[in-house]
């Protein structure tokens, strides 16, 4: 685990001082028990890892002085995970996991039966950013406001191609339809969606059908819950289509901040 | 949801009565509100799954008058999760998970690195019938006894195979790991291998690799923590070589008790 590891908002760059938030200073200061002149590393999601010591600043404030570029940015796979909002304790887990996994944008979807209504946004975000810190991501996942099934539909981006997990079963087992794949779809942009517990509605099942760009896929035998239906969807897309088809980079150090590929 | 899936510890044959234990009488009286002659189903991990009808007696008691086989008995793929216990809700999270996932054995492994040292093989055991009654498998995995790394690779049966996610990075991408296996290594029996939190020491490191039938694997360039891993590592290795390979059986009723595949 790493523990100075911080998502900020501000710019970085060599010499810049960067106020931490007072969440951030209070982790530092009293959870973790950093003390001045520790060492952390930032990152924004858009100027890379930065090497930064800790500023103690009176009794509740907190900066960091940005030393040297650690790691350019990357960008994630360009995945979406839309998925229907379901109670407390496993949305937070979809959002962590999913950060973990590698996603670049978590949707949540109002469908006929969705449990769940009102989406806590703002704890989705924090948990993907606490998530993006540990699991050494350069961004955090754009985390969007609720929206309809059918809406989603409507305005969804033609090249992008849609990994549907149908739940009703019949559909083909996930590693052949992907391998199935031509190269222009294997490389296209991709989005996973997850039904809520309730299952999709006929209708809402015929509507994402109809989509000219989608593969429905079966994920064994057994009955999933949602949420490990999206996370099971999201390893084996990584493994089959995305960034884990690369050789692992290999730790350098104990702080695993700073990592390269062997 | 199947709320009226039970397992049950009895022989299950037509026409015999079950008694179900208090937990049971308590949830089906009093969480979902079934009332005298509801439909259950029940397995026991040997008999298949029964359809049967719920009988209460006095305040407390319940019973199961078991009627018909709805499916005869099969078992979940040959493979073991062998991992390092973690702090509660993740270890739980991992019990529910993997039983959804299709694991055949449970198997908590103390290494140098472990963070927490007792574990609550009883609990285990409860979240895992939980998920297996919500699942629909027709067994329940079998949660073990906690033992030390080097006891359990010291008496490792010879053809069971290791998959290894080795957090050092530097390991084959999974994909391309479990396709390279000949046909002999894709049909035996497997375990999947978690290290801690705090990753292998150098030395458990080493005896893993030593092993004859070890597969190490990357999954992907960024840190999981131990509880993704196992799960991503799940989804993958039944996508690729366990039973996601086959159709995904098509619901035939709404109670999700019966399956036809198609």
């Amino acid at each position: 685990m790493n523990l100075s590891r911080l998502f900020v908002e501000a710019d970085l760059s060599a010499g810049v001082e960067v106020s931490l938030s007072e969440t951030q200073a209070h982790y530092l200061r009293h959870v973790v028990r950093r003390e001045e002149g520790a060492r952390l590393s930032l990152f924004n999601g858009r100027d890379g890892e930065w090497s930064a010591t800790l500023s103690l600043r009176g009794k509740r404030d907190a900066a960091a002085r940005v030393g040297a570029c650690l790691r350019a940015q990357e960008a994630e796979p360009d995945l979406w995970l839309c998925f229907a909002p379901i109670k407390r304790a496993r949305i937070d887990f979809i959002a962590e996991k999913a950060t973990e996994l590698g996603v670049a944008v978590l949707q949540p979807v109002l469908t006929r039966h969705t449990a769940v209504e009102r989406v806590n946004v703002e704890r989705l975000r924090a948990n993907a950013i606490e998530a993006a810190e540990q699991t050494e991501r350069l961004t955090v996942p754009d985390v969007r406001e609720p929206i309809d099934l059918g809406r989603l539909l409507d305005r969804w981006p033609p090249e992008r191609r849609l990994l549907m997990c149908d739940e009703t079963g019949g559909g083909p087992p996930i590693a052949e339809a992907l391998a199935g794949l031509d190269d222009a779809s294997r490389t296209s942009p991709w989005a996973i969606v997850i039904g809520p517990e309730g299952g999709f509605a006929q209708s809402e099942l015929a509507a994402l059908h109809r989509m000219s760009n989608v593969t429905a896929v079966g994920l064994g035998p057994r009955i999933l819950r949602a949420d490990t239906a999206a996370l099971a969807a999201l390893a084996c897309w990584q493994a089959l289509l995305g960034d884990w088809r690369k050789p692992t980079p290999r730790l350098v150090n104990d702080y695993r901040t700073s990592r390269t590929v062997t």
